[in-house]
């Protein structure tokens, strides 16, 4: 398979829709419409840097995982997942993480235990990318740095309470944060 | 936070952009773009079934987790995911599941170990909504039933190969395959 050009369909400033032209494993040509948020999407030049860093926090003190709750718009609703942001121009991914973890939670990396690849959240759809970033924290979780965009509860999850979230019909859950939930109500560990 | 009103943008047939208007924590209008797979987003009309299907294969008598290695076109490369698909009109999501794993590996499900509740990809770019379920299966894998459009070739993983494969430096993966691979990769199970 290959692609031969893509095009962008709309002017919106964070994200947009893209067209793409490829020939199929019979060389028949073929289109395909993705979401992007980069001006030039990932099919034409690959970055070294993900689009957005999401943090896996864990409260050493408290041996707890470290979520949040937060009104998503595209949801309407509130969900359960981790501390996350975009990656500003230049930043590096260490300090994209340290900032939305002490925005977001009010809490401190102590330890970086783990980077993830880029990995990508739904490339059928997207080419957004990501990478993972495992840390040790500490401090008392609070909501005061967030700004009025965010709407977001700091939520700490012993092994037990995990367990019992899981297990709770009408939570809505985004897919990374209901994995790692997932391992650590089994295992108590976050695997990385 | 409250959401005012939801605007199609574009007018595509598999994906379109929405503009929502939402008042934040201090009741200030404000504006948010996501995509979607949906003719009426999520955040007005919930629906009880996920966008799409994502199979977490295990081969019982080999012991080997399965996976997908698929070029796709928003990436402009292979990458390593799950037997996925989007769930047809009044179709089941254990008759897409089924499907999906036949298509694009030849294997076939022998059990249904579980069901994630529905989940959402990457909730701050779009409402997409996937379900995992977790199977036993069985036979032998091959690519004959995938369609020209698809280019799928199978991989069936023992722990110690999840083991070599996480620390290849150019492996490109999704966020799910990465972070099941990752549970088998340390366990030897896949945690459901």
């Amino acid at each position: 398979m290959r692609i031969l050009d893509i095009r962008r369909e709309t002017d919106f400033t964070h994200i947009n829709l893209f067209s793409a032209r490829y020939l199929d494993k019979s060389e028949k040509e073929r289109g395909w419409i993705f979401a992007s948020r980069k001006p030039d999407p990932a099919a034409l030049k690959h970055k070294n840097t993900p689009d957005a860093v999401v943090v896996v926090p864990y409260h050493v003190e408290e041996d707890k995982l470290v979520m949040i709750r937060e009104f998503r718009v595209p949801l309407g609703r509130v969900q359960y997942g981790f501390p996350a942001g975009l990656v500003d121009n230049e930043e590096t991914i260490e300090a994209t993480a340290t900032r939305e973890l002490h925005e977001e939670t009010g809490l401190t990396i102590v330890r970086l235990n783990q980077l993830s690849p880029i990995i990508y959240s739904s490339s059928g759809l997207t080419d957004e990318s990501l990478a993972l970033v495992y840390v040790d924290c500490a401090g008392s979780p609070t909501s005061r740095h967030t700004n009025d965009s965010e709407d977001i509860e700091v939520v700490m999850l012993s092994q037990s309470q995990a367990r019992r979230l899981k297990a709770h019909p009408d939570t809505c859950f985004d897919v990374k944060s209901w994995l790692v939930m997932n391992t650590f109500a089994e295992t108590g560990r976050i695997l990385a």
